[in-house]
Order: structure tokens, then C-alpha cells, then sequence
């Protein structure tokens, strides 16, 4: 009947609608079962269910059999890790693989059929699961006793399929591949020329005592290839070269040219090649997010068309706003922008939309969000006025500013007195003291703040909300120290009572209180340039960052199999790290691989084992490949990614900043999308119309 | 009389043209006997004499007392150097001196009393020199015993003063600073809270065995800024944590939080605004060497004009071609260009030239010099036609690579499988054969190649004539070998005979070889883009490496002044290196100090040093001074400098690629000024007009 099918077209416009404040795409099933199961799979309570799933898939690593859940990372006294029963982690992971067939289900029914073979990233998905289940399968008939476990390694995938920006990024990084590649392959020519360079130029001599660099660094082709290719992470600067300049000095030419053209030249060609190609990069993502958003509300507008009974051919189409509030009180959407948008339309007071009146309704979806500070309280008295004007001028924040200025530089005073003393020797009433007081002028200068200003605009300040809380938890923490050691006095030192010593907790104090003197952070103008630029650039970087943890967990539990008998535990041996003992260095390499695995450590460190492993040749072949690797992805590769990031992040910003002031009593909660607004270019008609009939499951009417 | 001055205008209208020519400003006096002295002033002569004045001048450090002129840089081998005569060096320092103070002197007249007193440079230059001689007086009255010479630090002014560019690029460093000084601020106020962070956490505790980690790096206030500091170099990276890390696997929070925060951004941040600032550098500087080249060609008409007999109130004004033609042959310029002047002005025929047309003339300098190769030789037989055919193909060129390359590799393969035996042992048979068989390849493609192209095409390739060279000399070298030690045959190992020794004969030739193959490099589109790219650097950081000169010889006197007295010679003790006794590190530092600073070594070094140094707290504070502000310059600094300028070069270079295709036959000598022309803005003539009426010393006539 035409109610049912009224039903299905007000539906239609509700999931479009969505599609576009999510900036998903809208090429999926439209009938009324499926409309119904698309917006149960994009629910809150769905994608947290998959969030959490990854999420627990990919902790399993840290409590599956090579746990280092240890508080020491020492192996002489660490005492071994729990090691989970057979069948616990692996009903666990049953568990989410069976979340992960459900999804994979759902997400291919509702694209349909066709779509589905042209998405690579739904295959790969149902391959990654068959090969998992199968691996699974294999692993419990061993009774979890076998060797090599595939699956681990595939889990990344889980959390790569899942978010679309990923998605995006990795194929943005691939389009960078060939430049990449042939940065690289000049770095290999570059090796390999100056290698046999080295090898004819240090060659051994007939002379034993001369030919010293030639049996340290270049005793073979592998050596001479490591020594330079270290070189080349500057790891071994001078060393490698010092035989060789204390022989000839003219023999540093030689290293100065290879350093040069290696690492200043090569090294940072890679950076401009990766900024060259990242240059438009977001832009390019904010522009295609945008076309999202328009096709989607043009979308909702063409099926809304539908409901009506005037004839197609009419020039001009419209649909009525009844319709438009149906759909609006079904959508799922911010508050503050559905009120918005029903204000509008009350104040058009016309009957009838046209396409373009239709989408301008929804451009408020695209508007800051302007936050408007309460007002301060008015006070009768004339004193509490003065009060007011005093306390909430902002002289009165520098003042508070002084005071916590004051409170760490005495603290930095009595650390430099007392950093020679025996803990024996140490008085705690100084710092005591000195804290208990200071303690207190923050307390009013909260308290006279919160009476000038109201609780309410004190509280719409995120730079009070910080201060605040620290002040009430240093209160509160001083509250307790007093009520377990009571007041401060000369010698005041008692004995160790509750959770906390009464050193540690003056301790805890003081760091509570540096970190607070981060307040002034936003008094000076170049330091909140520079740290709103890296909050900004923390929230673009989320994918590059999902991308880092999913090489770091693949090269960790890669790293974990290949290396896993090489620890010997050698009991409480006083480890001799000079004389480069072989197990001391297989130690190391464990600590070293697993710390960097589980904690994701920094680059440096991989340039650290590289150095300290590569050059002793102790361990495997597979270990110089794995780091060169790992050195390659994580410390080139990756830093320059961030490099060329940040350079776009902060030029644009940069930029901006120049053009105009901000308002005083306005904040703007500014994304990625506004802050390219004015360089964005609204897609045309025929460009929504085309790919709407593109659509695979929506037949228009017109 | 008129003959008089109308040959002073015309002097005038030839120093113009050369100063447009020059890019030269044209605000100096235009007297006839100011025009005299200016020309020579400008001539290649004295212009050389002044060059080799401050490379004598900067030369002297070398043989001047603490001169390390030795072979071996080991303190305990090497034999004490040269030291000059008191009065030597002094004799050569005043001769340069005397030179500055005619340069100065002549500098000063010409650009006439009022623009000295706005010239800053030049009062600089005046002080420098004033105090230089002041200081050579002390000296030589002392019989060169004294201990400060301040004016050896003030010899790199001379460089600097000597090149506008230099100075050019300072102003524009100059005024990044603000921007840099924030950000090193940033750096302080993290490195400072952060200290005060690690003295809380790692304080000392009642258990000696648990603190290992305050002992070795946090133990008071200087050594916990001093470890954090050198953790921002990444010096020492892991090494500072693991003494925590062992304790508790939550202490790398810590670290990874400061390196993230230090190093990840605040660096980046560094590169960010240093490139954000020198975007336009580049291209503004491109923009005023334009405008002062249409200025002096447009002082050039404009004098002309006076020549003319014709009222001043005309409407358009005119230059006849006959004073054009005069000055023209009394310019000194590029022969090809004045060719090409000549030539337009015959082809034009008209009588008279109007401002415009006479700008148009000259547009002939900022042409690319468009260099056609010769043609290649007609040969009538029809054989000597194929031939030239099959070795004029690039095909040919390809098997050329192909054979170098095999070369390559048997010589990579014997290395290899000689790289453990003894030198007895050693066969040079083989290397002998496989080059002399290689070489005679070498020798009949390069024949061939001149039968089919013709010796002076194929000269005219830089390819060919890089190859050609290479051939020759080794061809030469092979014969001296034959010469000397007979042809190779097995077991062709002749004791040492001549200057060199066989083995050091036969490695010369295959160094040579493997020079060679860098022939390859056109052949691979890619690298030749990265290799122009360099070239092209080169040129542009011509500025930079000159103040990098500047700021390494300042450092360099200054650490030689500074630690002169700290080394103490070992004998032959056998240094225990582990153990860091106080004289190896001394040692250590005079070696390294005394290296960088001579011979330019590259950044990594000072790191090296600091982290050496810094950790083991044996120099005085000076040494941390030094050494820090060594570190921020060089590496931080100038590093990103560098950086900033290829990221610009690249991107300019990597856009213009797709632009156009490079045509076959004709090859481009690209300038800076080329590269920008299409984005480059033409003066306007009110722009040029008001900027010559503005001249301090010309009187125009309207």
C-alpha cells in the first residue's frame, strides 16, 4: 500500500540523512529489512561490541604463553610470568571470531552481492577469518603446544578493516610507495658503491698493526655492509672511523662523503619526497568527506520526492517540510543541531522545499559550535563588586601565575639542597611546610575566583577546570597527609603509616604541583599556538597512529616467534657488559625486543639494537634482516610520515593564524573539516545526480 | 664640452648594463673617475685578489701555532708539527689586512659619504679591521707569546662581508629568530619541568641497591639536566632507562613521554618553522635580483636619453641605436648574449628605440642558454653508415652499463673471496686479467662511440666526456702497471717497484672502476631528477655553506682557545678506553675538537662529544657550554636550515617535472632565476622610475 511504502521512503531519508552526519557512504541495501539491520549495525551499542572485540583480541598478546606482565623487566630477578591454562585464551579468541563472522555477515549482505566483489577489503576480511579459525582449529588439536600461530600475527588486520580513515591513510601511503622505493634503492646503490669502496680503500695490509679498521669494520662484504649501513643511522659515528683517521687523517673524507650524501642528502629526500606527496593529503580526505556528506542529504531529498503525487515532468521539485519533520524527529543527530535546524525551518514558514533550500537547511551540521560562556553573577554591594572587578580581571591570573612560579622554584631549591643528603639525614618539615602553604593560596585563589566569576562560567573554562581539580586533589592529599602524620615541625619525619610514606607523599605532591604550573601554558600566545597545533595534530594523526600500533604488533609477535629460545636466564651472574659476553647480548636483545614490542617503544631503540646487535654479529641472520627492517618502517619511514604531517598541520595553521583574531568570550571546538572551509569546493548538481544514479540499490524516479 | 659628457654618459650606461648584468646595485657614484675606479674595483682582477686574500687569510689557522698538519691524528704516533716563526704568519696577516683596508677604503668612496653612514655592513667591516690590526700590534709587541688573539675569530667576517648573498641569507635567518627562540624556549621550559619530574620520581631511596638510577643519572640537579639533555640528542637512549625500567617496566612512561614530546614534536616543530619561514626565501630573493636588473638596464636608457638633443617634454622618449651600439662593445659581457643583442638590433632596423624596446633587447640575459650539439659526421659507404647506426644507438650506451656492471661484480666477487686470506697468500692475477680485459672494453666502446658521433659530439655530452676521462686514465694506469711489472700471468704477485705497489695499483684501477660506473645515473630517470635536484642544491646552499664556514671556524678557534692546555701526551700506554680515565677523555676531546673544527666534520660528532663528554662530567663547565651551544647550532639549526631549503628546491623542481617534458637533443643550463620565471612579477616603470629618482649621486634630466 502507499502507507507501507511512504513508511520506506521516510525511512530511506532517515538512514541517508545519518549517512551523511557520519560521512558514511550510501551505497548499501535500502529495503525496509535491510534499512532496519543498517541502522542496528551502526548503532552505539554494535560498534562498541566490535571496538571491545578488537580491543581484546589484540590484549590476548599480553597474557598468552610469552607474558611479561612482570613488574621488573630484569630476567635475574623477575619472578615467571602467570601463564594462562590451554583452552582460556583460546575460547577468549573463539569468542571474537565469532563477533568478527557476525560482522563480516552483516557488512556483506548489506553492501550486496555485486559491491561485495569489488571490495578487496571484505575479502581479505573472510580470508583473515578462514585462516584464523583454521589456525585455531590446529592449535587446540595440539593441545595449544604448537610452535607457530599465524593468527597472531593476523590480528592487526581486525583493527585496520574496521576504521575507514586506516583504510584511507594506508592507501594514500601506498601511492607513496614507488617514490619511496626509489629513495631507497638510490640508498642501496649508495651502500653498495661505498662499501666496496671501503673494501678496496681498508684493505688488510701486510702490516698487522696498521690494519686495524679493516679487522673491526670491513673484514668482509656482510661486515662492511653493516658497518656503513649503521653509519647511515649515525649509530656508530666516529667510532668506525677513528682507527682510520688516527692512521691517515685524509682517510675522513672518505666518511664525511659517505655521511653527507647518505644521510643529508638521501635521508632527507625521503623527507620531501613523503611532504610532497602527503601535501594535499588532507585536504584531499576533507573533500571527499564533504561529497559524503552533500550526496547523502541530496539522497534523503530525492526519496522524500517520492512521497508525493505530483507529476514527475514538473520543473521544479519539492517536498513538504511535514515530511522533512517526520524524518528529522526519527534521525539520530546532535540535539543542539536538530533544534537548529527545526528553528530554520519555523522562521522559512514556507509549505514547500526546493533541493537547494533542502541542503542549506543541513549546512548547520557543518557550523561551529559556538560556546558562550555564562555571565558572572551581579552583585548588589558595592564591595563585592570591587571584589569582582579585582578577582576576575586577568592581572589576577598572572598573580597566580607568580605563585606557582614561586612554589616550583622553592621546590627546585630544596631538591638541589637535598640531593646529597642520605635519606636518613632528610627533614621533611621544609618542603612541608612550604607546600601546606602554598596549597592554601591556591585554594583562594580558586575560592575568590569561583566569587567573581560564579561556579558556573569558573566551571566553562577548561584552563580553571585543570586548576581546580589539581588544587581540590592536592587538598585533599594534604587533608590526608596531616591526618596521618599530623602538622609539620622541625624533624618532622615519622614512620612509614598507611599506603604511602610520608615522603612519597610529599613527592606526589610536588609532582602534582609542576604539573599544575602547566596552567600557564595558555597566557603565552606562541606556547597555545604550539600546543593547540599538537592537540590538532593528535587528533589527525589517530589513523597514522592505529597504522604504527599495527606494524609494531605485527613486527612484536613476528620478533617474539622468531626469537624465542634465545633467552638463557642466568640467576643473579654479575653480567659483564663490557667485555660483550654472548649471553649478555642475547639478554639484552630479549629485553630489548620484548620492551619495544609491548610497550611500543620509540624508534631509537631499534637503532640501539641495531647498533648494539648488527655490529657484534651474535645473533642471526634473521635478526639483521628483522631490524633493518624494523629500522627501515619504524624510524625512516614512519618519522618522516609524522615529519610531513606535522609540516602541512602547522603551515595551514600557521596560516590561519594570520588571517584572524580569535574572540574573547567565543570558543570554537574547531575540526579538521573548518579548518579548511574556506578552501573546499561544494560538489555541483550534476556531479550528486550522477553518482546517485549510480546507486546500486536505489531506483530514482526521475 | 658636449664631447666630454656625453662620454660620460655613455661610461655610465655601460657600468649600468654591467651592473644589471651582476644583479649589482647601482647606487654608487657616477662621476667619470668614480666610474673608472668602479670598474676596476669590479674587474675579475681585483675581485680574485680579494677571494684569495680571505682564503689566505682563513688558510693561516692551519699553520698558525696549535697546527695539526700531521698525518696520523694520534697524539701518541704523530710527530710534533710544523710551527712557524714568530713573525711568518704575522708578515702575511698584515699584507691580507693591508688589502681589506684598500677594499674598505674603495668601497666606502664609491658609494659616496651619505650611503656609508647607512651602511652597517661597512662601519662592521671598518671596526673588524680596526680591531684585527690593534690586536696584530699586541701580538707582534708581545714576540707572539700572547694568549688571546681575538682577531682570529674575527677572521670569517671577511668571508661573510665579501658576498651579498651571504649577508642576504643572514638577514633572512635573522629574522626567523623570534620564531626559532620560542621554540627553544619551549625546549627549556620541557627539559626544566621535566628534570624537576625526574628528580622527584628517581630520588634517592633507604634501599642503596634500588636507586641505581639516581646514582647514575639524576644524582643533583646539573647531572639530571645534563642526562635529559642528552636523551633530546638521543645520545644516549636506551641507556638512561634501563636501570629504572629494570626496577619497574612504568618508569618508561617516563622516558617515552619526554622523548615523544622532545623530540617527535618540539624538534619537528623546529623544521616546521624554519621551513614555514623560508617558503619564500627563495623566490623573494629571485625578485630582487630581477628588479635590480631591470633598474640598472632602465638607468642605462635613461642616461642614454641625455645624450639626445631633442626637448625633454616629448611625449615618448627615444635612444638611438648608434649610442646603443657604442656602449654595447664596451660592455662586458657574455659574447653568445651580445651576439644575440646585435642581431635583434639589425633584424629590428628602426632608428630609435623607446624605453620598452630597449628593455626588450636585454631580455636576452635571463634566456636559457640553449646549447645544440654538433652533428654527427656523414659518412658516404654504406657500412660505415650501419656502424653508425648500431653504435649511435642508445642501446649501445645500455650494453656499455651492462659491461660496467659485470665488472662490478667479478670485481665484488673476487673481493669476497679474498677478504680472509693473508696478503702472501693473495693472487693478483685474476683482478689483473678481468681489468685489463674490462679496460680494453672500455677503451673500444669509447673508439666506437667516436666513430659514429664524431669527437666534438662527443665531447659535448658531459656523460661522454666523464667516461672518456675515466677511460683514458685508466688506460694510462694499466700501461704504467705492464710498464712496471710486467703482464699478468699466474702467481703475478712482483715485489714493490715504482711509487705505488702493485696490490695499491691494481685496487687505484678498480676504484676507478667503480667511480666510473656512476655513468649509469642519466640513464634512470629517477635518480637523474635527484641528482639535478643536488646539483641544484649545491648552487642555492652556496650562501649557507659560507656562513656554516663562518660558524665552524668561530667554533673552532674558539674550542681551541678555549682547551688548549687540557691535552697531556700518553706515550704509548695502552689506554684503557672502558674505564673513562680522565686523560682518554681529555684526549678524546682535543682529538675530536681539534678534527671538527679543521676539517669541517659533520654534526653526529658534537653529539658524539656531548655524549662523551656531558655524561662523564670531567671537562670544566665550559666544555657543557660549548658544547650545547655547538649542538643547537650545527645540528639542530642548521641541519633544519638544510632541510628547509631541499624541501623547497625538491617541491619546485618536482612540480615543474610534470610541466613539460625535457626536449631530446637540447639541454638547458638552469639557473635559480629560470626556475622561478613563471611565477616571477615584472617591475613596473613607475616602480623603477621612482627607485632612480631616488639614486644619490644621478640627476636625471626629467
Amino acid at each position: 500500500g502507499t502507507g507501507a511504502s511512504n513508511d520506506l521512503y521516510i525511512n530511506q531519508a532517515v538512514v541517508f540523512i545519518e549517512d551523511a552526519i557520519q560521512y558514511r557512504s550510501i551505497n548499501h541495501r535500502v529495503d525496509s529489512r535491510s534499512l532496519w539491520l543498517y541502522r542496528r549495525y551502526y548503532s552505539r551499542t554494535w560498534q562498541w561490541i566490535l571496538s571491545l572485540t578488537i580491543t581484546i583480541i589484540l590484549a590476548l598478546a599480553f597474557i598468552e604463553k610469552p607474558s611479561s606482565l612482570t613488574i621488573t623487566s630484569d630476567v635475574r630477578y623477575r619472578l615467571p610470568a602467570w601463564n594462562p591454562p590451554c583452552g582460556l585464551t583460546e575460547s577468549i579468541e573463539l569468542l571474537c571470531f565469532l563477533v568478527f563472522v557476525v560482522d563480516v555477515a552483516v557488512k556483506s549482505y548489506l553492501i550486496g552481492w555485486e559491491e561485495f566483489w569489488k571490495n578487496k577489503w571484505l575479502m581479505a576480511y573472510i580470508l583473515t577469518l578462514i585462516v584464523s579459525l583454521t589456525d585455531w582449529t590446529v592449535s587446540l588439536s595440539y593441545f595449544c603446544t604448537e610452535n607457530v600461530r599465524i593468527r597472531r600475527i593476523l590480528r592487526p588486520f581486525f583493527l585496520l578493516q574496521n576504521s575507514s580513515m586506516m583504510k584511507k591513510t594506508l592507501k594514500s601511503i601506498n601511492s607513496t610507495l614507488p617514490e619511496m622505493a626509489s629513495v631507497v634503492l638510490l640508498l642501496a646503490v649508495h651502500l653498495s658503491l661505498f662499501t666496496m669502496f671501503a673494501m678496496l680503500l681498508f684493505a688488510r695490509t701486510k702490516d698487522g698493526q696498521q690494519d686495524k679498521e679493516w679487522m673491526r669494520y670491513f673484514r668482509n662484504l656482510p661486515d662492511s655492509l653493516t658497518s656503513l649501513l649503521v653509519l647511515l643511522t649515525t649509530a656508530n659515528n666516529p667510532d668506525v672511523m677513528i682507527p682510520a683517521y688516527s692512521k691517515n687523517r685524509a682517510y675522513s673524507i672518505f666518511f664525511i662523503l659517505f655521511t653527507v650524501l647518505g644521510n643529508l642528502f638521501l635521508m632527507n629526500l625521503l623527507t620531501a619526497i613523503i611532504y610532497n606527496q602527503f601535501r594535499g593529503y588532507l585536504l584531499k580526505s576533507v573533500q571527499s568527506s564533504l561529497f559524503r556528506r552533500r550526496l547523502g542529504i541530496r539522497a534523503a531529498f530525492e526519496v522524500l520526492l517520492s512521497l508525493k503525487d505530483t507529476p514527475a515532468n514538473a520543473q521544479q521539485s519539492y517536498v513538504s517540510v511535514g515530511a522533512l519533520l517526520q524524518v528529522l524527529q526519527k534521525v539520530e543527530m546532535d540535539s543542539r543541531c536538530k533544534q537548529a535546524i527545526m528553528r530554520s525551518l519555523k522562521i522559512s514558514s514556507c509549505d514547500q522545499l526546493s533541493a537547494t533550500q533542502f541542503q542549506k537547511l543541513f549546512e548547520e551540521l557543518d557550523k561551529d559550535a559556538i560556546k558562550q560562556h555564562p555571565p558572572s553573577p551581579e552583585y548588589q554591594s558595592r564591595f563585592m563588586q570591587k571584589m569582582q572587578f579585582a578577582f576576575g580581571h586577568p592581572y589576577f591570573g598572572y598573580l597566580g601565575n607568580v605563585v606557582a612560579l614561586a612554589n616550583i622554584v622553592s621546590i627546585c631549591v630544596v631538591l638541589v639542597m637535598d640531593a646529597d643528603k642520605q635519606p636518613s639525614e632528610r627533614d621533611d618539615f621544609f618542603l612541608g611546610a612550604i607546600n601546606c602553604f602554598f596549597i592554601l593560596c591556591y585554594l583562594l585563589e580558586m575560592l575568590l575566583k569561583i566569587l567573581a566569576m560564579g561556579l558556573k562560567r569558573y566551571l566553562s573554562y577548561p584552563s580553571n577546570r585543570f586548576d581546580g581539580l589539581l588544587t581540590v586533589i592536592l587538598l585533599v592529599l594534604e587533608i590526608a597527609t596531616f591526618a596521618a602524620y599530623g602538622f609539620p615541625h622541625p624533624g618532622w619525619r615519622p614512620e612509614f603509616m598507611g599506603l604511602l610514606s610520608l615522603w612519597d607523599m610529599v613527592r606526589l605532591v610536588n609532582m602534582l604541583i609542576v604539573f599544575r604550573f602547566l596552567r600557564i601554558i595558555p597566557n603565552m600566545k606562541f606556547m597555545a599556538l604550539v600546543v593547540t597545533t599538537l592537540l590538532d595534530l593528535v587528533k589527525n594523526l589517530r589513523a597514522f597512529a592505529g597504522i604504527l600500533v599495527v606494524v609494531f604488533y605485527a613486527f612484536a609477535i613476528t620478533g617474539i616467534m622468531l626469537f624465542k629460545g634465545a633467552v638463557v636466564p642466568l640467576g643473579n651472574t654479575r653480567l659483564n657488559y663490557i667485555k660483550k659476553v654472548v649471553v649478555v647480548v642475547v639478554l639484552y636483545f630479549k629485553e630489548k625486543c620484548d620492551f619495544m614490542a609491548r610497550s611500543g617503544r620509540f624508534q631509537a631503540d631499534a637503532i640501539y639494537c641495531l647498533l648494539r646487535l648488527l655490529s657484534v654479529h651474535l645473533i642471526c641472520r634473521w635478526a639483521k634482516i628483522y631490524f633493518v627492517a624494523w629500522w627501515l618502517i619504524s624510524s625512516v619511514i614512519w618519522v618522516n610520515l609524522f615529519v610531513a604531517l606535522l609540516l602541512e598541520n602547522f603551515i595551514h595553521k600557521w596560516d590561519r593564524r594570520c588571517h584572524r583574531e580569535p574572540l574573547s568570550d567565543i570558543e570554537y571546538q574547531r575540526t579538521v573539516e573548518l579548518m579548511f572551509r574556506d578552501v573546499l569546493e561544494e560538489p555541483t548538481e550534476e556531479e550528486l545526480m550522477e553518482k546517485l544514479h549510480q546507486h546500486p540499490h536505489l531506483q530514482l524516479c526521475r
